[in-house]
């Protein structure tokens, strides 16, 4: 059974002129474009299909990415459930010659793998072989749920995972 | 005191060669650029000032997008904290030629104002004034804890508005 | 039978880096690639049917668009002649954070609708509802001569309308 | 002086997937943005100075340019008029394998020289010296008055060339 | 017998903001894409057939070229066997304005011709016919050596041309 | 002092639509701007400077790649000359859900290191580890001498290293 290391991809760019804003810093949506990019094709690798996006959360800013910066991109695939898969994607970005390195970003992206005649294909189960890769396989049972909720999907009181957040005794819990 | 209507910006758009994927349809990752500068757009519109993305979540992908349909992206601030807006981001795909249209993807963008110095700009308040607003504002306060907790930033105790959802006698809830 | 309010499209848009030219301003050329789209659309939603360009003319750069603005395209069919349509094309830009709106381009575009054979195929009438639109569609039949006088396709003695501009009687009408 | 012939400028390109539009021939927008190109460089090496597209007309599209196809766009310097210059652009297609060449378009644009304070700058007189060239700069004159007369600039009574083409002598000659 | 004049290509470019690495020139990368473009243009002139790159070799930058230089490319074919092309490629960039030009890059690009089924096809012979054409056919021949021994696929002792370089009697020859 | 290894560097990317050529697989040029990019971030980690391309080198195309093709590209510095950095580029395409992967390209580029003032500057010693790496530091001096000798900037009878390959003695040696 694959590990989330067996889908892990990197990617490496530099931020062009071509990239940036009107502020002289990366366009948000063009790293969107590159982390959809990077996380596909983790899930490519887990799934060995075609896969296409189905949801995207959790992107975070958390700081701007400067002209001329190398951005790194670390993707692998979190958790699968039947014909989905999650995929964490981080991001860094380094100004090698001032020996500068960053977290700017980080996502859950999901996706769906599909047969031939583009009709959802199962997906083979993925097992966590680290502290950090079973923390995130936790974690993605109560994302989906989240999302599942706020979509209108799936009632808050059956979510359990995520209704045990909020109850006393589990309040020390890390999210 | 503005409105979201006040913030409204709408994108027309055509998917070209240049935008699809290998599956011959909207590539996700050019769609959610496409997403970022339209809400944006309205971030900007609302706070009359420079805006920067920090978050994005929820983006839902429905349905794929062909080549050569038109694309409408509509945008309007949802809710303002101090000097974040969120904006709630739809998108429908028409074929006009064979006269369908369908709601393909929305999200939900967090941008913090900036002054010239490019320090966070307490941002005006907002007035939902009708019903569909009021609802948005509402579940923005909701949709913005979930991300406080899901980022660590915040204890699931303290999240009042989130917990409710959980307890008995809410389960009726919209969330 | 349908209006110019009925195929009246609006394109938003940002002026980012990639979109300038060496003076730092929007390269003309991607703006006439806009509005081309945008222009396109609304034939599109006219004619329902695939349309293409077949000529464009009266494109007027009043002021050149800065960096960062947010560009404003409107489009609309002003007149239509048998499997041909013209449409009127606006552009403002605006630098929402100073407050600065002005208009910057205009310009006619024609477009042929056809059928799945890639043959012309007769398009709706259209029926001006106001005295703008008024005004545009009796103006579209002098454009229309002037192009066919200056591609060789008319003799100026059969212009009629535009022949009428320079008769002692006339010239005092609007052109 | 400079003749037609000193600003003639040559730009090949082969039409690729990403400047096709949906029906896989060459987008119009993409082919106007290289016209804008070529024109520009004309006009700069006229007048030694940087240039800015002021108008564009008579663009008329006679053929679809399928992908694949090279493109061959030759631009020169019509005529000039104290700070502005009209310059005649024409595209050629041609699939070399299957041995096909046509015309494909051809328009008018004009530029405005710009000195470093970015204020209009006197340029160079054009002398014709071909048929061909006298032919396009006599028409310049004619085709200034038709934009000035259908911008609202000029008044049809005293575009004394253009007026000429509706008199019963003169109706002979070639627009 | 088609002559290397026959092949010419010629490409006009203008380095726009899109085009330019993070220190404001023209980026490498982007020069490569369009010196290949170029030249296999000069390569499907002459073999009437569709051509594919399958080596690159010589590239050499000697000036970064400033944003907004006019960029020219000339390409024409220096020699063939039997079913592949050798294509001499020259950058010069020139700022108009300035009234500065110079020789900015050059390179060999060689091309094999394909037929519809995608298979090498024997492509026409070569005539030079100019003292630099004939200096450049002479050195594609030990151009070829060189590729084909670094590449593992000659060995050195049969590469007579390059060969005859290191001896006693030819070291005065150009190379 | 650092090895090769050091300045590895990986890059992932799915040919889209948008990077292909006319016969639908990824173009030539697109491949040699990522190679470009790739090799340019070898570069500068291994001297921690800003690094312009000087020479591109044996750039070899063996398989078109396809539309939806995973692509890795592998850069790091083989040897280190003053000023100058040569850097060994792989390319290998992967169909993932048909289980494919293959060698499909590889370079020799040469980058300069420039301090402040865009002058040149010295770079780090580079030190050899295993034998692949020790082999491609031998290599590159004689692909220098061959550069300098085919661009006139040696004599044939100076370039010990490669007229080595050529003497009865060692014509077995690896080129």
């Amino acid at each position: 059974m694959a590990s989330p290391a067996d889908s892990e991809t990197w990617m490496t760019l530099v931020v062009q002129p071509n990239d940036t804003n009107p502020l002289g810093t990366l366009h948000g949506g063009r790293l969107m474009y590159w982390m959809d990019e990077c996380s596909a094709i983790a899930a490519t690798k887990h799934s060995r299909a075609v896969v296409v996006t189905v949801s995207v959360d959790g992107v975070s800013f958390k700081h701007a990415i400067e002209l001329g910066s190398v951005v790194t991109i670390r993707a692998r695939v979190t958790r699968t459930f039947r014909t989905s898969m999650e995929v964490f994607v981080e991001v860094w970005s380094e100004h090698i010659p001032r020996n500068l390195r960053m977290k700017c970003n980080e996502a859950y992206y999901t996706f769906v793998a599909l047969d031939e005649a583009k009709r959802p294909l199962p997906v083979p189960d993925l097992l966590p072989t680290t502290a950090e890769e079973q923390r995130l396989y936790d974690g993605a049972l109560r994302r989906r749920q989240v999302r599942l909720i706020l979509a209108g999907k799936m009632k808050a009181e059956d979510a359990n995972e995520l209704k045990a957040l909020f109850l006393p005794e589990n309040n020390t819990a890390e999210p």
